[in-house]
Parts: structure tokens; C-alpha cells; sequence
């Protein structure tokens, strides 16, 4: 038997999310449905995240056993003839069978992109939170150092959460700008359930002169959801980027799983 | 009666084109069930350029008569309330009775995109046109500057364009490259048909050393459509900029009207 690790890109606008579910077509069913063509018997897979539905992914990190003959760095290949076109492999190779691509990961990035302007847009709706009103961009930005470094982050997460320990350390929190897009960049060890959309709807009423600036540093110190804003809607967000240490490819067994 | 000159964005993913036609949906057709709706009466509008099917406009310049009351400025807000998501009016603005979208251009920005690398993109399939197979960006650009400036481009046509003429002068011919994205940037006085698609496609014909790197020389040279290469399909395309020269909007009269 071989663990082969995939790296997924898809446009979640079509799915009900990554996970599969009664209600709607979920990704990881579409992608299982697909493997057991391939390999010829029936396939399930671990992702890194649960993406909602609408959210996308540049790099859903995924696992699975399979003891076919395709040799690991064809997956994509094969897959990508199978799966429709807003599901895209775009690398496979074979891991230790004491891999694990949720429980093994040491960071993630996500990128937030916000569409600053008048009337939104046709071409990338499906890729940017419209704000129709003009958006403080330096009172988000000096609201974000808040964001870094550990502190128990309980008033970021919505109801539905599974999380044992709502700690978590964010090593990045920036905002850049390029004429009416924003884009928000957020990277750390692990995020809440929501948490990064309740960061962008938030950091988009600070720039909206709605919400104190001083309210990531208020709702960290009070644990409560009520300091903060809205969560922002599902399309603009994408799971950028997925890390893992080194020996989660060499040593798995030497490394602690945890529950993200 | 007032003549109105908006600014519309569109995904032509879903369209036939720009113009209305048996076959398909058209984006005119939609947009002007969506002024008739507006306006209370039957509008006829005027396109900047007849985008084919699957090809995008960042902003196709369109004019259209009404004796409705709505002021100029406000018909983006009106319009994007009935139009479907993929198409967005982003301006409005009342003109002389003279002017007209496609007749007094000064000048257009075309952009085709090149997803350059193994697999094919999720996000943004509809907006990338993909080659798998490495590009030399280099031998590219050096083709460009042959296009640049005034020549009889009679074998950048395809078959069914309906030019009087096919001298044209352009002042850009640009290939951006950002790790595995092209962005090839063309700007003229006009176009003829497919004349974008059909440099795009023999570009990435130069840069996978199919084609000679002076095949756009010897095209000039010979007006034979095959000294050139492919034509590249229409999903990598988006009409970017439409000039009109200043008189256009104070004194159309005293310009003469072109068929691009």
C-alpha cells in the first residue's frame, strides 16, 4: 500500500465546500469519485482544510492509500482528464504511511482579496469581496500587528468549531493594495473555524470607520465575538498555501499529530 | 433625446460574443433587455468592438439613445440591479448627439494571458489561455518590435473580417512575464479580426521554436496568413482600454467617422 500526497487547486464557486456532506456536491467527493476510476476501487481522502463552500483553494493538500500501479507523479495526469475543469492536480507524490495531511501541518496562508470601488466587478466576482464604499486602507493596516504572534484567539471563531484549544500563533498579518484591490494575508500554525473571514469582515469595518481600530486587540483580551465585525463572505477568500516540516516526509512518526 | 455612453465590463465565458445573433446569447442582447427594462422603450446600443464568443471586455464602450429621465450617471447603479453578474456597467456619461462607440476610436488595448506550466489553472481557467510545454519569453519579445508601428497586417486576418483596410498602426507590442503568467499587451489605432488571437497564437508558436522568430516580418512582408501561426483561443483575451480622441466628446462633427 502507498500514501500518495496531492496538492489540489479548485474554484469552490460550484461546490458545498471541501468536506463531504449530504447537502450539495462537495469537492472531496468529486476528487474520490475520481481516484476510484483511477485506481480502481474505492478512495478516500484527507485534506489539510475543511474549506467552506465558495472558498477557494490554490493548494488543498490531500492524502490517500492506494496500492495501483500509477506511479505517484502521474496523478495529475490521470486525474485531470477525469475531473472537471474547476478541480485541478497540480502534483502527487508518494509519502511515509505515517503521513497525515491535516494532522501534520506546521502552518497555513490564506489570502483575503477585497474589491475596493464603485460597482463590482464581472470578470473576478467570483474571486473578490465587493465594498462599495471607500476603504481606510491605513487604519486596517495599523490595526493588523495586533493579529501577530500567540494569544488565545476564542472571539475569532464562528459556532461549529471543533477546535480543543483556540491558541494559535499568526506569523503574518499584512494588507497590501493595488489600485481598488486589496489583499490580505494572513499565515499561521493553524486557524479557527471562520477565523480569517471574521478578520477580513472585521479589518473591512475598521476601514469603514465602523469598529474601533483597537478592536483584534480588544476581542483577543476579551474572548468575545461581540468585539468584533462581521465575517466576511466565502469568495474571497483562498487557502493559499499549506506547510509541513521536514519530517512529516521523512520521520512521521517522530512528530505529535494535532487537531487543528 | 440624449445619447449615452456607458462602460461594461463582461465574463464572456457565457456569451456568444458581443454581438446579437441567431446562434446564442449575446451580450448586447442582454444588455439591451436590461435598458429596455430601465428605459421603458426598445434601445438599440452600439459596441466599441465585436468580441467573439468566450472573450472579455474590462471595458467595451457602448452608446444607445433614450428620452428617459434616469441621469447618465446613474444608469450603472440602475443596469447592475437587472444584468447578471458577468456583466457590470461601471460608467455612464451623457455624449453629443454625433458621437458614436465604434466609428470615432482613436485607439484600443487588447490583453491576452498565457498560463505557462504543467497543469492547467482551476481559478482562473476562463481567463488563461494554457501551454504546457515551456515558453522562451525571450525569442518572444524579440519578435514583438517587428509588429510595431504602421504595416499592411492583411494576413492577420481571419477569414469573414470586413475591413476596407488592412493597414494598421500600433504602438505597443508587449510581453509581461510574471513567474509561469505571460500577459502579451497590443495597443493600436484597430484591429481586425482575430488579428489579437492570431499574434498570440504565433507567438507561443515562436517561444516553442516552431515558428521562425521574424514570422511576423515575413507576414508583413508577404500578406500570407501562413507565414503566421495558430489562432489562440478566445478565453485568454480581454478588450482593456478604448480611446476616443477629445473632439469626440466636444465636437464629433468635425471628425471623420472610420469603419474599423
Amino acid at each position: 500500500m502507498h500514501r500518495i500526497l496531492l496538492t489540489v487547486e479548485y474554484d469552490g464557486t460550484a461546490y458545498a465546500g471541501w468536506q463531504r456532506q449530504i447537502t450539495g456536491l462537495a469537492v472531496q467527493q468529486v476528487l474520490e469519485e475520481s481516484l476510484e476510476r483511477a485506481c480502481g476501487h474505492p478512495v478516500t481522502v484527507t485534506g489539510s482544510s475543511r474549506t467552506d463552500a465558495g472558498v477557494h483553494a490554490l493548494c488543498q493538500m490531500v492524502h490517500f492509500d492506494t496500492d495501483c500501479t500509477i506511479p505517484p507523479e502521474k496523478f495529475p495526469f490521470v486525474l485531470n482528464n477525469i475531473l472537471p475543469p474547476d478541480i485541478r492536480v497540480q502534483a502527487g507524490r508518494e509519502v511515509p504511511g505515517g503521513f497525515h495531511a491535516r494532522f501534520l501541518t506546521s502552518g497555513k496562508t490564506y489570502t483575503y482579496r477585497i474589491l475596493n470601488r464603485r460597482h463590482g466587478s464581472a470578470l473576478y466576482r467570483n474571486f473578490l469581496w465587493h465594498v462599495p464604499v471607500p476603504l481606510d486602507t491605513e487604519a486596517m493596516r495599523a490595526a493588523l500587528p495586533a493579529l501577530l504572534g500567540t494569544h488565545d484567539f476564542a472571539a475569532f471563531q464562528a459556532a461549529g468549531g471543533s477546535a480543543k484549544t483556540t491558541v494559535r500563533t499568526l506569523d503574518r498579518a499584512e494588507l497590501l493594495r493595488e489600485e481598488d484591490r486589496l489583499t490580505l494575508l494572513l499565515s499561521g500554525n493553524a486557524f479557527l473555524y471562520n477565523m480569517v473571514r471574521i478578520v477580513a469582515g472585521t479589518l473591512a469595518e475598521i476601514g469603514l470607520h465602523r469598529i474601533p481600530a483597537d478592536a483584534f486587540a480588544r476581542a483577543i483580551a476579551s474572548g468575545s465575538r461581540l468585539d468584533l465585525g462581521m465575517t466576511a463572505p466565502p469568495h474571497g477568500l483562498e487557502l493559499t498555501e499549506v506547510r509541513y516540516p521536514e519530517a512529516a516526509f521523512s520521520d512521521p512518526a517522530s512528530l505529535r499529530w494535532h487537531q487543528p
